[in-house]
């Protein structure tokens, strides 16, 4: 008995004839408890150790430990393996779990139960917001994709040249340049094909058309997303649902501006206001995570992605830390070989492109001693990838298979519901 | 007794002295069942949980849980995992065994047993589709296998130049280009070696004349294959059958339109439709796959891919949209840069090139913006791959290990017959 | 009885009536001790063997086996397994540990307490050399980090030629080489822009003056953190200590000889040695592993570094051999080639850029032997990197996981001291 | 006890109370064995399937099943699995065992006990032949590693032009090459630096005693090794001894040769024959893996490349099929290209490039069809490339982590054995 007295607080060192456990008649305690891991609490007593089975599952663990009383610090050091792999993969389920069943904006059973208007909008609502919630919203929701796909070849499309409509001859722009007092024309380099390209030709009408079908339909969306929801707080607390209003408003803009570009054709600030919104339009791209609500192996890349954020960190500084490193050295010692390695922060995009293994050969050590910096940067590369990498990897791996896990338990639900 | 009432459907929840376990004499129930696994179902009915130790095979689990009539779903989330696990395993297993055991095509007993014709064409069926069969099937199907391989070297060979007779001086091919009538003159780029090479020479006879016995071989193979065969509907289910028959058909129609070849010099129709069939004659590569009946490890390779077609759609979808964002990224940060990334559409060749981290340097960014674009994309073509790769290299393994295990436990039962 | 003689030396083998663990009264033995094993060191005496089951703690094992007193070296060789990796985790959490909690460098109380300047010395002692102790030191941290991030920005930029002041015409340079009889600028190479902006600018004085604001206050820290140190001996024996020492004098020293660098022009052995001491400054960049202090992963990422030194020997060696011998191999191949692969040892670095996939394309086979040897060079790179790779990857997580775990511990803890 | 019936043959099976485990006095049959696994054999009795917990020794489970005399086929396919890795265990340690501890040529103690000489020939035989045997052995290694760099050192300089000494200049070779009748003068291509570098030039006199030193000392170290050789004929079973041999014997030739050299220029076979000889040489770095006998890292590397041979076949027949289809493919496709992908072989070599990440960039597509062939090919030889290598690379960690065992174990012994 002496020895159970080691840790007093627990149930068995607090244990005396006045426990409820004691039963006077044969003078023994009687505990209506499930014998697993008795034998190893017995043990932790005589020998001040905790040591569970690997075989024995953490929650198991942790339901005797709290009926034992027993504080979870001590077990012991090589054997907190298991109970940290069990708290582990309950964060990874617990975080599965909430993205996938998170509770989606509804409107309330008494909001909509009274009105008309209202049981019409949750109507337009679900099948807005939910795609699999019915056949409209799934039919919907292939319209939407269809379009945004459509939407982005547009964009694709109306920067190859065989899809635009010559407004100018190039004659006309050298003269343009040479005699005009407009600024953008005075400031177009004839040699670049790309500016020539926008200075001379605009888009095909049909896909000006198309696009504008797209800005249309993206923009009814938005608002009829908008007007059914039922908090409209909350809305825009959704990246993809303020991505949307973005979009439309810049859309709406760059076409507002189309119209009058003689106006601004001397007003650089504009121009280039228009340049940068025009290109910030390839943000369109990311509505295709809409797919994500339908295709569960994007969303756990991502979660993966966001769980993994500390071994990326880790990545990232080691990365910048050796490639300025290798930076420097081989700055230094290609010094007297003239044009390579420029300056030393040029000589970082080297080291980078060599760590990553890409090896464009834009840029390359051509003496003895930078080929030794060039040798000691690829093979510094491949090791300071392969690590985190192989961390990153296997949490996503854990992701994938608790993803996989979760929907067989769904099946078991359901096949047990249908019996 | 209360708390087995939980769970009412179960077997210890519908006990009752009537049920047949019940032992009147000892007033005890009696079960004629293992152990194993007891307690946990116990601590089911105790705590409501079912936590199983992870050494448990999940047959056993099965085993239990259908005997003590509990349903599956109880399962606690942390647990599930060996179950899952045993599940995963038993589709490898079933499908790996459906792979190699499959129902070949065969004659019934009765069919061949009466007629002794029959019986000659079900001896050269198997011989011809069963390569482990018999001796004289392993030596048809290495003769097949090195007129495979010299068919496809036939085909290597007869692009190459040396391999060729020069039917046509380049002083010839010049005239006609300028004077001739025939259009396929006309439109010859004399720069292009290849155009040239095609046009001057012809394949040398020997290499012809190979080709011709390898035609004839592979027509009356497959002839005696499907006039031999038990099923004849059935026969073109098999992909390389189907293949077979393609290549045979296409063989002699280009040999045809070879020995003509003048009369369509002017029909640019007949001319194309002549390279295309030419050009598909590559297909013989395919005809290894013969070696797949053998060699197990590259069945093992082609079922995990297939069985990994989720991820590797999930790559695919991940890479394009990334490849297509870095793209039009790397088009605007460089658009002040002549002759590099003419279009987005041609920027994404080089998006995936370096995600891929091949990096021939055809195409690299030189801003300074355009290089951040550029470490962004080497370095997230890194991490897009590595993750879903990692789990298809673990579906391979897996594949592999359970496909060793089959093989082990063939030995065993070998090993047992022989005494 | 008699098969328990078959160890003699331990303590079932030495039973007799006279041992301590006897009772006379029934004839029998009674051991106050864990059932668990039992069986197993039974089977041991049983059949000379000694299985462990693999879910039983190493920890658990040794225990055991020392109190049964049965030597360690009967564990079956297929059994090891378990005791073997839990001997590697003891020495993964045993070099975690030291690392994390290693005897900082402190004042012993009895020397802090009766002096008033020790109390106070031990205070900046603490708060330099401690980042996490209190919030002064945190700031200070901050500081600090802030500082050298800004002295490397410096350092980087003075290599931008947009950073630096013309002090010399490109004409006057180009007289100076003609006709100055200083040795600098008769060697300077016209077409190297790197010497041309050396000698002809000077660092703006702005950057200069923040680099002399760098150099004043890690000089002041470090004497600061010399003089309040309490072993003043061991103080050197910290690497990142050394590395201040060098890199404060280095600095200082760099600066003596700008100041009078018109003294020195004719001087080339001083002129080198100014060279390699400006170049080494770029250590400074080391200053950021300070951040290991706080930033557990990079020190986690460092230390599996360490444990896996044998695995990268073995990788360094093999990658080696295996370059020399390819080197040699297309040197020989491409002897008939000219212009590439000049000599073998400029073939290494081909051979080693090859076999970690990097592919610049400076230096290439074009013979067909050549490309035979370049093919199994690339192939033989991935199979030789890939190995070693693994290892080292898998050490790095088993570190990783390990802190995670010691974290977790601390946790528990901490919330148990809460209670 | 019907159903113990249903496997006749085992100890169960064939119970009655004629058998020696019979207690008459009781009715009980009494088994002196351990409990171990019994409920899981009675289980196979009720149930027809043998489940084993995944925590048992595979040779525990071995042992049973031949006590219980039940054959090992019935082990259920869902746990094989660790009987199969207690298997594939097994011959892991074996084959490490084996190779570890190989029976090294010795003498038998009756030889070498009578006669002095023979007693004096092993200790030269000890001192050459096992580099750990005494402190003697291990200098003399070091010295003969030591050799072994300088000889590789002098073969890798005696190609480097700046330790060659003029012998003819240029102008007598341009001379030669248009008036001599050597045929080796006439066909000298003046352009390729290599030739000319070795018609005009010779080695350095220093490099070349240091490579008569070396030649010398390694024809003695071959004479007395073979000389004191226990086993004559075993000698030469070691290819390392084999290889000994060919570079004393290529390199005496080659001297012989390299004295009458004026002899043979116009013998082009003669020379020819000396080039390859010459080549050859390279060979001497082999002599490196006498390292092996002491790093046995390297030794582990070797084997389980050994043990990977199916996995690496795999990878290449996959690797050369996916290699002349992706050559095909972008063959046609860049059809109407000129000057790149001139043949289908030369495009293999892209094709491997590519599917390597290597990517020199000296082949690359121009066309949209070839650059989708190009995207096609990189990501297959990413997937290829992924699988195997995964196989690969874990039988290596399995090598590297028995070998660690074994080695854990031998301490265990030693330090048991000091006690
Ligand atoms: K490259
Ligand atoms: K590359």
């Amino acid at each position: 008995m002496s020895t159970l007295k080691k840790i007093p607080d627990s149930r068995l060192g607090s244990l005396s004839p006045a426990s409820p456990e004691y039963n006077a008649e044969t003078d023994e305690y009687f505990f209506d408890h499930s014998p697993v891991l008795f034998n190893e609490i017995l043990d932790l007593y005589r020998t001040g150790e905790l040591h569970v089975p690997s075989n024995c599952c953490g929650a198991v663990l942790q339901r005797e430990l709290e009926y034992w009383k027993i504080p979870k610090c001590l077990i012991s050091e090589c054997c907190i393996h298991s109970y940290h792999s069990y708290v582990q993969a309950q964060n990874t389920i617990q975080s599965i779990r909430e993205s996938f069943e998170d509770n989606i904006l509804d409107y309330s059973p008494t909001e909509y139960r009274n009105s008309k208007m209202k049981k019409m909008f949750r109507t337009i609502w679900i099948t807005l917001d939910q795609p699999k919630s019915s056949t409209c919203a799934k039919v919907f929701n292939a319209l939407y994709l269809a379009l945004v796909l459509l939407s982005v070849l547009v964009f694709l499309l109306s920067y190859q040249p065989y899809c635009r409509n010559e407004t100018m001859t190039h004659e006309k722009l050298v003269y343009m340049k040479n005699y005009s007092t407009i600024s953008l024309f005075q400031s177009v380099n004839l040699n670049n094909a790309k500016q020539v390209m926008f200075l001379t030709t605009e888009i095909h009408p049909l896909l000006d058309n198309i696009d504008l079908f797209c800005i249309v339909f993206f923009t009814l969306e938005l608002f009829a997303h908008f007007l059914t929801c039922p908090r409209k707080i909350k809305f825009f607390t959704y990246v993809l649902n303020v991505l949307d209003l973005y979009l439309v408003v810049a859309m709406w803009t760059t076409f507002a501006i189309e119209t009058q570009i003689e106006k601004y054709l001397n007003d650089s600030g504009m121009i280039n206001f228009y340049t940068v919104l025009k290109a910030s339009l390839v943000l369109r791209l990311l509505r295709f995570f809409r797919l994500m609500k339908q295709f569960s192996a994007l969303k756990i890349l991502f979660m993966s992605l966001k769980a993994s954020i500390k071994e990326l960190l880790l990545l990232f500084i080691t990365f910048l830390l050796a490639s300025v490193f290798f930076a420097s050295f081989v700055y230094f010692a290609e010094f007297n070989e003239q044009d390579v390695f420029p300056t030393i922060i040029e000589s970082v995009w080297w080291a980078i492109i060599t760590m990553t293994t890409v090896g464009y050969g834009d840029m390359y050590p051509t003496s003895s001693a930078g080929k030794l910096v060039g040798i000691a940067c690829a093979a510094s590369g491949i090791l300071i990838i392969a690590m985190p990498i192989a961390v990153v990897a296997a949490n996503f791996s854990e992701y994938y298979l608790k993803n996989s896990e979760r929907r067989l338990r769904g099946r078991l639900m359901k096949s047990k519901k249908k019996k």
